[in-house]
């Protein structure tokens, strides 16, 4: 498995226990509960099938497993962060206090594997001013490399102003936001749950890929335009779309179809351009790999594995087998994460 | 404009005036109307832009304005068919009429101009077995090559087994069901509608793509192996997640996760490949289409324009040199099409 670079794994998971405790509680004890959570958590946390079963332990591991999985499957750095829905599924006293817990946990397995493990910060979206006071401890103080955010938080998007100190943090920081995806929020997961399409199959990707888009919408990247977004899984068909975004973003706008939209300093591919990169997570499929590096640039495009949900070594060698030059390869799998994460 | 094959435009809409009337007075006096609709139809009946009035009046025509757009773009042929939401939109008495008024004024259209239009019959699926018999009376005595489908019906999806009459039907005919957008269903257009993002620029595509989807999962491909169904705008980005629907499905079936779920005769992807096509509508873009040439095979992609709502003649030049063999573009422009519609 050695090659003549490092394999950088950029969308890599793990659960705090007490996390994972405080899910089955709401699970258990909330009438109200999030369905997209009982869903996701009912199966990863308890469903006993391998597959599920694999899952959990591997979430909650940031030791020997870990290290061992990686080995297995020539992962050189895992850039890790905290599995989804994260926080974001408490109230904000609650979100604070994991936020805390999960940075700490895991900057203290950063320090005991620095050659191995990269963390990115946590943050409770609940809490605006919080979570840009934790992305700035993060940062300076737990030596994060970027922000994890799982989607809605508790049904609210962040292109909602309110929410903006954190892009106003993270920007000033430098550092990245990982838009990761979540089950789709209780005001569309209807239809996708009485068909069990919420999750990774079409859910989290509608619901990311939405998100995503709202923020060039609401002119999150006029406001912030250093931010840099990371979209896994593709880019959650974003790229795929550039092409009719940006026609009818322009054709909506002129003719003032909507009265909120305002015309924007660069078209939404020209951001997606210049202020998103995109990791593989879960699609080593060269088709795919190729056409995103064609529309985003090489310089954009990250490897990812989305361990441990999609812990697959054979991926990995897909992944390397994708046609691409050796010094694209070595872009893809090493010195593009270097340099968004400052490794 | 002239070329070495015919350039047979297969995803172009139509709109009785009688529905747009209809339509209006949904939005104007029923308190329940659907949002999707008083979006989309308080827009293009009513704004007062020119792109608006220029779409609802080319809408309304099916003679000397439209051939005259067709032979200004370079158009052969268009296939026609009810612009969406179509009949869906109504109750199953007002449905039905719609769809026999639609179909006889379309086929009286298509009787004047037999060199230019070809047509898909519309249906009611409220009442799924006037729907089975309309698909019979427009392809045995109206000379129909299709059906034409436009998304969810009130909110109800055709994986629904009391809908597959429909495709009972089609399948038994021979003829290929277009299953083309519509805006969300009320429960999931909430978020979209509050950031103007339910229609072409992102709503429409969530839409269809899960609605596709929806029938792979629960079978109907199974029950109806001949089934050809057709999707528009480079096919809702389903090509796109092919590798990742093949693998959660794999996943979730495996591990037995929803109980609802089959185990396919064919995976996901075999079943696109075997029982979809694909058509270009409003994404004349070089890398889209290549790509899902690629993943789907050259015989499965049609070009299509998507007027009068993208009637941009430059796009049929963009089309024209997406870079392809000669042999492939007869393929991309004629001979797919000539195929699938029996022309």
């Amino acid at each position: 498995m050695t090659a003549p670079y490092k394999r950088i794994a950029t969308e890599e998971a793990f659960a705090p226990p007490e996390m994972v405790q405080a899910y089955f509680d709401l699970i258990d004890k909330d009438p109200h509960v999030d369905p997209g959570l009982k869903s996701a958590w009912g199966y990863f946390g308890r469903n006993p099938s391998p597959r599920a079963l694999a899952i959990r332990e591997r979430l909650q591991d940031l030791g020997a497993r870990r290290i061992a999985d990686m080995d297995a499957a020539g992962i050189d750095r895992q850039i890790i962060a905290l599995t989804s829905p994260g926080t974001q599924i408490f109230n904000a006293d609650v979100g604070r206090h994991m936020a805390v817990l999960a940075n700490d946990q895991l900057a203290a397995a950063v320090a005991r594997h620095p050659d191995r493990f990269t963390g990115l910060a946590a943050i409770a979206p609940q809490d605006p001013a919080h979570a840009a006071r934790e992305i700035e401890r993060g940062v300076n103080k737990l030596g994060f490399r970027g922000v994890i955010i799982n989607s809605h938080t508790n049904d609210e998007y962040l292109d909602d102003a309110k929410f903006w100190p954190i892009f106003e943090a993270a920007e000033a920081l430098g550092t990245p936001v990982y838009l990761h995806p979540n089950t789709p929020s209780r005001p569309m997961i209807a239809p996708f749950l009485a068909r069990g399409l919420e999750m990774a199959i079409y859910g989290f990707q509608v619901e990311t890929g939405f998100h995503a888009l709202s923020l060039i919408v609401a002119g999150v990247f006029d406001r912030f335009p250093k931010l840099q977004l990371i979209l896994g899984h593709l880019g959650e068909a974003l790229p795929f779309w550039m092409y009719r975004i940006d026609h009818m973003h322009a054709a909506s706008v002129g003719s003032g179809r909507y009265k909120n939209w305002i015309k924007l300093d660069k078209s939404p591919s020209e951001t997606m351009r210049e202020n998103f990169h995109i990791t593989t997570s879960g699609m080593p499929w060269a088709p795919a790999i190729r056409f995103v590096q064609e529309v985003m640039g090489e310089d954009r495009v990250l490897y990812a594995m989305d361990y441990p949900y999609q812990y697959v070594p054979a991926e990995v060698t897909m992944s390397e087998q994708v046609p691409m030059s050796d010094a694209t390869r070595v872009k893809f799998f090493q010195s593009n994460a270097e340099k968004l994460f400052k490794l």
